[in-house]
């Protein structure tokens, strides 16, 4: 393994007094590496039509902290839920890292506030979220896995999250697409075959979502709801990206 | 956050002095909280037919091992590729933490033959990657993060994973799904729209992957061949999990 010291990093900007300032009270410590911090803070559009280098920008943290973050939370839910499934503590971990919840943790948190970019939020819903990630990433290399764990918990799990009703709170993808259809004016159908006689008479449905005559989610299941639920889902990650 | 001491599974069994053994060797130290290794190699088919509990079985360990694994692969990548952007280090993880790699290196290790499950690998081709997740699972909670990341490392990493020969292996997708065709006599179809009139001109086309008649697969990108790349990834997801 590389020794590594953040110098190999594009960033030879570093934030100034006033933002370690700002960070400090966001993160609850002083940063010793901040020009980690700082780069965690840049989204894309900034590096380019600020920094005029494309290079300099928190993806790289982000994917590194959105790593961390799904470590912490695994082992919180596994800790706290002894009796549950591991169906049940992969959903839950989904609701509690996802784009919303991270936006609004961000916000709370101050982060939001100090991210530089050139785009508006509302045309990238994921610039806040993404710029969370990007700090835990920055903490791991700065603190070490312990201490990022800690803050996870404390700053974020324990201020921000209701486990209990999340627990509780079934998502359900197929009234948000439909939803969604209403807001847009677009038509929403679903179609679902049972292909149980294809697989050995298990239960088996497939089930496609349609905008129009355009296909844009499948889902299967051993339900007609859940094949449903499935394609539905699908079909929101698509229009988030598209 | 409880004291998680292993108490809250549901194991009494722990394995004998030949196990502890076996593990010592797999493993490369000695492992405190053997119940937990026990565990993380019982598969679910197992938990059911011989242990008459299907909750004593390793998913919840693999849950949280898998996560692990991806935490630590992804410092390390981010560490070596100081120069890749994040597009690069999700492919290269992705490449690294999959059902072969994960079942190649879960039978080099020699966890494969721990494995106590009642069903043939060939039935359920994650079984032994899946036990090689949880056996890391059980790690992380004996040994804490330094020790499994050493671990991941040294002994997964440095031993069974190319990386340079990896980063520069493209997966091609669509190859393969057709090489699938082949193999089981089925008609594998794309359909290619291109809509970039309805994306403010940016390219963009969208990619059906049909089995005869069924779509299986959709994917979109800013070129076709990435639509199609797409498609058919999502083809193999599903046609794995089914």
């Amino acid at each position: 393994m590389s020794d590594f010291t953040g110098k190999t990093e594009v960033s030879n900007l570093k934030p100034d007094r006033k933002q370690i300032r700002q960070l400090k009270q966001v993160l609850g410590f002083r940063p010793r590496k901040s020009d980690l911090y700082y780069l965690a803070l840049v989204h894309k559009s900034a590096a380019t039509k600020i920094y005029k280098n494309p290079r300099f920008n928190n993806e790289r943290l982000e994917f590194l902290g959105d790593a961390i973050l799904d470590s912490v939370i695994a082992e919180h839910l596994y800790r706290i839920f002894p009796e549950k499934d591991e169906g049940f503590l992969t959903q839950l971990r989904s609701k509690i890292v996802n784009r919303e919840t991270l936006k609004r943790i961000s916000l709370k948190l101050g982060i939001a506030n100090l991210v530089i970019s050139k785009v508006t939020n509302d045309n990238h819903k994921s610039v806040y979220g993404d710029a969370l990630e990007a700090v835990i990433g920055a903490m791991y290399l700065d603190k070490g896995y312990k201490r990022t764990k800690r803050f996870i918990l404390k700053r974020i799990v324990d201020h921000h999250i209701n486990l209990k009703k999340l627990s509780e709170t079934e998502i359900d993808f197929k009234s948000r697409i439909i939803e969604w259809g209403q807001k847009n004016k677009k038509d929403i159908n679903f179609t679902c075959l049972d292909e149980s006689a294809e697989h050995g008479k298990t239960p088996f449905f497939v089930s496609h979502l349609l905008i129009g005559d355009e296909i844009i989610g499948i889902g299967s299941g051993t339900s007609k709801k859940e094949a449903e639920q499935n394609a539905a889902h699908q079909a929101l990650l698509y229009l988030e990206n598209n």
